[in-house]
């Protein structure tokens, strides 16, 4: 029998502790996979609660997760940590330099600093993985490493934060708004007590940029990626766009064309029969186009402990069969800078909504600053009210410029008929 | 610079004709990706068109493939010449025993030879690929090696044949027959001349067999996938159906429980809001369910040449980066012999439609069959028709024994009343 392969799981969060769960479960699967036993040898978690010293079985509690960076008996060390700097870093950078495989869930981390740690791994001889920092269980990194690696990629388009997704789709389901279902969702434990991170769209520009770097063997660049949050949908945009055929979806998308490669993650209107329309929920997914394979649809569970743990497992069999990769589907040294192309070139379809004063001449007004611009309008809708609360007009345009778009918008804003910050959506043909 | 990674492509039908275009076209990305040139060296093909000659650009032109196994300038083989014997075989068996790698599209090949085949490659340090003989570019068996390659594997569904899948939604968006459509899709080029391979479901069976050895490390075995194809859809079952909320899918469905392995393709009624329910047309889908990940769905082209090139280009990449794997997730020598669970103990809900004269009674005969079979009814719908024509009664159960409901439809079948052979369909909750 080959010698075991030694793992240490720093961290005991809900990934960390369904790592070693699934290790445990699946033990004898796995050595079958593997060719090899896997030994959980030692944990780490700031507090050693009873279900996390459940987890960690027979394995050494190491009171400083960073020691474990310094230890001769682990092969391969499992970062669930999180942040993307202090403790994760330098023992992802210790351990790496120590000669040790590295496998981690953490998107903040990778999004920051995978690049400079892809080349500390190769520098030693080890391997730095990371299927569990996006889209969780989905395999979706390998699938653009390896699986899907002979296409020239034209766009990925990903609901990859599964709180936006249970959020947004509530909201449509049950006709309530974005307060209400976040606070529920908080209750739930779908949605953290500081919510910023995932409905602020930060936490899916983490996934979008390592995404990113895969398809186009760019270094990860989290600062290029333009970041809107669902924060200001409210459940009449939901409606409205369902009236028109469409879904509300948070989409982080990465493009590339001869102008460069554009990184954006915002809401969008989806059509309402796309693979990505009909994920709902907590689900996550992510479609690639790639010039000889068409449309690739990977759906699955986003996050939770084993949908990821699942991921990271999966690694962990990976290395200990001996396989190695570029961490970014081509050599660290030849990772590129991308050549970013500003979100003011981005051209497609809008959805604007407009909240009115029931005045003569608005509608009048505002195509007039549209003809201005150069903007093509394909639907215009205005819906009144009994109650004679302001009328809402609903415009859908045909592909057009965001800089133009920005410029009707700020005069549109400053009409004096508008009594309401003008609500924007671009439209997804996905 | 590394010095070129050398392939030779044995057939240039649809697959090998885009497996060379595809290498031309994206040239210097493959070249990024691989750390090496990609160089087409030497082709074969029993026929040299002028459009099989483009594709061959500077490619030596064999004329019998033979003898690109015996080549000493050829590192890896790409064999598109299909069929499951015969030169296929010969020249994937020689090309490995001459220590050259193979990529293979051909599921035949590898359903019925792959342990063998694995072994071979193993023993002389080369790569078996066959990502492209499974769902054409979606990277399913990719995903099961590796990416899922933590879990425990309960169900596996697909839509492994995109004709099928054209035919069945064809007829229903059309309301027409099965005859009609067939024709049209031979004459479009969707299905052969001879279309059992693909409407009776060996073609899909071919891809099961290996679906089920990756996820279950056993030898392939297409000898025990129960096999039913699409022949005997009429109208009738796809409109009873959707009347249901169901739509008919032919799927290739392998599972794993304490009884072993059971592996079964034939039409299926799915709800028609699943995900496989919702996949239309030439389209391909996997569902995969893992203890760890929950459902993972993964949908693409299944066929044409540059969606199944995408594959097989793909597998190149990796080979010719170095990176090596146990072609059915453990070595050859551990692959199992499955322990498979007879048909007969298959356990699902049933679609039964009987064409009945109309007689006092009939109800009673069938539902005292069923009530003697110990078969729980869910629904009986009775339809008539102004012509006089046969009635159509469409019966539905609750969860029955295979063995049960065949002994039930013998019995069915005798009825006086019974004027056509009964149709049975399996529900699949996918």
């Amino acid at each position: 029998m080959t010698k075991p392969f030694r793992i240490a799981i720093a961290g005991l969060g809900t990934v960390g502790t369904g790592v070693a769960h699934l290790m445990h479960r699946n033990k004898d699967l796995l050595a079958e996979r593997c060719g090899a036993a896997l030994e959980l040898v030692a944990v780490s978690a700031r507090t050693a609660t009873d279900e996390r010293k459940q987890a960690a079985g027979n394995a050494e509690w190491v009171d400083h997760a960073i020691d474990i960076a310094a230890r001769d008996d682990v092969d391969l060390v499992v970062e669930t940590v999180g942040g993307s700097e202090g403790l994760a870093k330098e023992l992802v950078e210790k351990s790496l330099s120590g000669g040790k495989h590295v496998v981690t869930a953490n998107k903040a981390l990778i999004a920051h600093h995978g690049a400079v740690l892809a080349a500390l791994a190769e520098k030693h001889n080890v391997q730095l993985a990371m299927e569990a920092a996006v889209a969780g269980g989905i395999p979706v990194l390998q699938a653009l490493r390896t699986g899907l690696a002979a296409n020239d990629f034209t766009k990925i388009a990903g609901i990859l934060n599964g709180t936006c997704n249970y959020i947004l789709t509530t909201m449509q389901n049950e006709g309530r708004d974005f307060g209400g279902v976040l606070a529920d969702a908080q209750a739930k434990g779908y949605a953290e007590a500081d919510p910023g991170f995932d409905i602020d769209g930060v936490d899916a520009a983490h996934k979008l940029a390592i995404l990113a770097a895969l398809a186009y063997g760019t270094a990860p660049d989290i600062h290029a990626v333009h970041i809107e949050g669902i924060r200001n949908i409210t459940q009449r945009d939901i409606s409205y766009a369902g009236e028109l055929g469409y879904r509300i979806r948070l989409l982080g998308i990465a493009a590339r064309d001869g102008k460069g490669i554009s990184t954006r993650v915002h809401p969008c209107l989806v059509p309402d029969d796309s693979p990505l329309g009909l994920t709902t929920g907590v689900f996550n997914a992510v479609q690639v186009e790639g010039d000889a394979v068409g449309r690739i649809f990977l759906q699955g569970r986003g996050a939770g402990g084993d949908p990821t743990a699942s991921a990271v497992v999966s690694d962990i069999i990976a290395i200990a069969r001996g396989e190695r990769w570029p961490a970014f589907t081509v050599k660290a040294a030849s990772l590129q800078k991308a050549k970013t192309v500003p979100m003011n070139d981005h051209v497609c379809g809008y959805y604007i909504r407009l909240t009115v004063a029931d005045e003569p001449g608005v509608l009048a007004d505002v195509t007039r600053i549209f003809a201005d611009e150069r903007i093509s309008v394909q639907s215009i809708i205005q819906h009144t009210h009994d109650d004679n609360s302001p009328a809402q007009v609903v415009i859908t345009t045909h592909a057009t410029k965001e800089a133009a778009m920005q410029s009707a918008l700020q005069k549109i804003h400053d009409l004096k008929c508008i009594v309401e910050q003008p609500m924007m959506l671009r439209m997804e043909m996905v």
